[in-house]
């Protein structure tokens, strides 16, 4: 058995599913987050509040993690700079201090988001390569190569969850993309229990009918998704609107991230201060 | 014949020999870098001082550019927090306002570093997928990234310049990885001359014996090096200590970069500062 | 859901199947054929007499479609001057008129003979090269050519339903290539209410155990079969003669297709009057 | 040395060029098209009139034919219906017409417009899948699947040679894409003097330096160009309008055909008359 | 109904479960091994002592036979010398015995450990390189080429059943790798029930959950695995020790194998004699 | 400078020619061979009589080298059972002594005999799958193979050369599969100064107009042959006999060896005894 786990993104809506689970996993939970409190703590957690965008608070809250799951983040498309602290630098600091605490994985809550300009009739395997629809999805890419890096240089494990759409099914798009919360929990369980897996990407979706995507290579992880989206299917294609076969949101994989505007920076003033280097 | 270039790391090794021939290749050159003065400026040249961090200064340093030959950054391994500013925000900030100012293309300077993780003895080609080997490299594969998201979703174009080692030749993965200066010309003209280029990367190598890499997909862009380190492999084999084959220096693409401690970042004080969210 | 579907071929084998369960997905269908009746008609299904070779006649029949599905032609090998008409020029006027009515797809039953020479004991998916096994296999290559145009060219979509065996199960090949009425009747039912499909390929197989070919890359249609010719397997393999590994017919996808000659053309006389240009 | 050639189309342009080498292949040279007559005829050539689209003259005109050189054809875009007869039925009257004569190989003037919706900045190999740019391109898809039926059935050879652009170098698109005629004469020399050549696919083009397709699968073939369009394009480059990257005219292989429309039939008549049915 | 299947290695391990399923198979079931005597036969089996080095032996067990399931063999890494006779020329023997009868098959129990040292986190197919972990598995690569060559050259068909651990589960590793008795009957049913297979190679896995190798190559063999090792997960992983991912054993598909030193022949002896050239 | 080579088969035709370039590369230069002599000493070569088939000879005769250059073999087809010794356990003695001294490398003569029953109009890579044509292409698989596991499990590089034909030009064949005496000692000395190379296979062919083969991903090696066997194509197709596109011979990359019958063991003796265990 893991002796601590450490879960970011604890008080998010995929973190909160995550938690009870993840609390029989290990000896220890340490959930995290931006958060003052997250409510009742499960047998065997601990709660710490960290902002991940500051390294110092991120090392103290992954001291003695064997593993970590890192489901932190801004969750949605937002412009660069919002996103800079919390979901670039804040995987640098969860990967560089998972390291230096000696952890052997972390588990991250990827997204389709990093390949979302695929082509939808074109399917995509876990090899693909890069095309992020959004700011949310380039910050995945930057992901996935720092944790490539990692296994590379130091050895430190990773699996990348790239999840379609863990929410409830509304669209026709999410008769495909759809990852029910069981099926969250078995993905992100056998990323935790399969013995290896040195640097590994797969994707986050039920056993939908309309799956469009292929995880495949990534079998050796175990992940059978159980529920399928297409009891929905009736009632959803019912009342669809047309399709639009010039739209990204429907043609590529990404959906409504693909056909968004990566929106205005304007004059934003972005300036990066190293404390360190002013000691 | 193009309006307008600007040249970003002008004062930089590479870019100083790049100066002279792009300002034949526009009516107006925009050179800019973070020092003062960069010398005697050619004809048609100018000098714009600029903080690639800084977006203002980036913004107003692109004003009306048609093309960006974006070469400027931190050019060694440095502490993630250190390239932070320069290599990734800088790019982010060339991209978001080449964008904004209607450029067509930005030519950028990346590195075998994005990919030198793989094996010299499997041939890379340019679709072969990101395995950083540094933090430098890191910074690569997310301008490259970045470009694909930017013609994807915009329709800016760029060209992604692996370049393996301009620079003399002094050892025996050199005479493979050599760029010589002539062909390092030939590769920028004829990233900026090719009408269209979508994105597209290519590998900056010489016409070498010993070449790793394999320009086949980028044919269209006509690069054709001319130049060969074989002159001098018998010089430099004759003074090669025996070669190590457990040594990921000598066995993987990135050379040294590959064997390279990722460096220790301690207990630094990283803080992301989005001054435009406090006005 | 949708207004009008036009169903060609509704008098032959398979689209006597196909006009039940069309008819409940319009309120329109419209059926067509060669023939001067087709019987009683299904709720809102009228039948229009049109030739296929006769582009004026498809032109009519198609007036107002939303998508059609295609599946009139002469279903059987024939001297190439005889499948010129119906396969090769009926295909033509079937996607030009469904363009020039603004129609949104055309669904259509292409075949495992467009890739029939393609050995067995190699599995093959959507992506393989054509590989025509006989002048009809070469018609559904000349159709599917045509789709992939007119979705590149004109956005009109296509789905290319590769059909293997829709019969009963008389023999061992048809362990692995039977396409039960049942699964024939899903598969038609997805590619229609996909809703955006582009240019695609799927193969038209039940879930048999030895299926010899690979959906994967058409994931995304959702087409699950639930029949398996395994069932048949012992009393057909019972009475199976021994296998000859130098026979075509037991080695290609095409089966019996694979191995028939292509038959004698003769001096045929064949001319192609191009009637628009006399007037 | 062959005892008798066979060359359609020639007294057309590139036809016109392969006369004199052709004749010097062979013992005896029949030169054939529809034209009255082709000028003062090279030592061992005659000529015979024939129209493509009627396979009783071609039957006569390829009698005793070793090889056939088929470059016959309407040259350009042009509706279905016109191409119909020359370009589809013309291809299907050759590899007939030499199956019944015994003749061991067609050399056949494919097209880049086979493969033409690429796009350019992605290098297509000899097995691309097809993706023909207009009714011309989708005539050449069809002779390159017929071909590949003849010798999958009938053990009868073709090498199919796509041409890019064998004509003056006057826009940036055929610095890359230039065939010169030395060059055409050696491809189809080549074609014609490899012993054994089953069924193969390879570009003509010339030994540009822009050149965007890969021939590295046909090696076998010896073709080695040796002209280089460079030489044209300082010039070609200086007076080039700007690029536009969103026009398929310039971002796809097949150059203008990519972007033109496809025309339309609007309510032609065409009928397909088989005599031989009638007699 | 065949009618004369050879078993060699009856005696073994999974020699003996085979000897029922197999002698209803066929109207005579010959069996073989080293020993003198494996027990009662069931209805239409005989026993014949043979020694796969001899190929006198061979050739005579294998007389009249229409298919050998060829299982014998030292089944365990050792020295190449001992490797030698029963692995290497005992295939070899087998092969030419078969074919010196007429024999249409040979069905032979290759292993994982043809591809051992492919690294675990990459799903391998039936396509993948050789990689031999072991002597052992050096062995099988060599009879998968010795049956690529029969077939190619002399028409005789083989299946290669790359087993990956026909055991108890009792390790992480077997939760993946696990083929179950069961399951190794239908694999090896199927292989000789298909009327044509040319040559094949197909994963002896069971429908594990964490099964680590892709089949889809083989689907027309029609082997679709009945059990699950993630039965016996829960218990298996409660007392499994903390991975180390820099061991081969844990990291790479061959498991122990890969790990395992080679072995030292020392200063052995071996000679090889050609008995046939002294006569 | 490599203080010490040992080459193998130094009495053969191929290892003649190797002699003095080699003896040029290190301080001493083993040469042997199964002759009592091979005439004058290069100044650094010393004669070591060995029989590959012996590991006591071997091993003798590798003592303290670096590298190993292994040549010996029977260098034609013969029966399995006299290839056996020399060719199969003749690789494994070399490897193995290789290993016990601790040598750096083996440089490999293989031969297109491995791969030679692919279709010479499919152009083969270097990792193209094994298709032996010959025992003696089976022999080539066997160390192929071996080298991979010395270099995976052990470290000992190896450099695989599979030659095509080096001899006189004297077939059409040999237009395209030529190899020259010069461009082979290049091939030989690249594979030996290459500081590192892993497990590699490169093809031993010259710059031939009409080489089938393609050697990118062995770029690194920087083997750039310089001779062209084009020279004599009009002597050689002027007389050559018409090809027959059936006979393997002329239709797959073996030539004539791909068409040879594998020949008849008849009933020979063969006893491998392994007198180490006798010990």
């Amino acid at each position: 058995m893991i002796e601590k786990l450490v879960l970011t993104g604890a008080g998010g809506r995929l973190g909160s599913y995550l938690r009870e689970p993840l609390s029989k996993m290990a000896e220890e939970l340490v959930s995290t987050d931006l958060v003052d409190d997250i409510g009742t703590l499960y047998a065997g957690e601990t709660y710490v509040k960290a902002d991940l965008a500051n390294y110092d608070e991120v090392f103290a809250a992954l001291e003695g993690a064997d593993m970590v799951v890192h489901f932190g983040a801004i969750v949605d498309e937002a412009p660069f700079e919002e996103l800079l602290g919390p979901n670039f630098v804040g995987a640098y600091n969860v990967w560089e201090a998972a390291y230096q605490h000696g952890a052997k994985r972390v588990v991250y809550a990827s997204s389709i988001h990093a390949v979302g300009m695929h082509a939808k009739n074109e399917c995509i395997d876990t090899e693909v390569a890069h095309r992020p629809d959004s700011f949310y999805g380039l910050a995945k890419c930057f992901a996935e190569d720092l944790g490539r890096m990692y296994w590379d240089k130091r050895g430190l494990e990773s699996v990348h969850l790239r999840i379609l759409s863990c929410a409830q099914v509304t669209s026709a798009r999410a008769l495909g993309s759809w990852l029910s919360y069981d099926d969250l929990i078995q993905l992100v369980t056998r990323a935790v229990d399969t013995p290896t897996v040195g640097f590994s990407v797969v994707y986050g979706v039920s056993n939908n009918d309309r799956s469009p995507v292929d995880n495949n290579k990534a079998a050796f992880l175990g992940y059978r998704p159980k529920d399928n989206a297409e009891q929905f299917a009736d009632a959803i294609l019912a009342k669809e609107p047309p399709a639009d076969s010039t739209d990204p949101a429907q043609m590529c994989h990404g959906g409504p991230f693909s056909a968004v505007d990566l929106g205005e920076s304007g004059l934003a003033q972005m300036n990066i201060v190293d404390d360190r280097k002013k000691n």
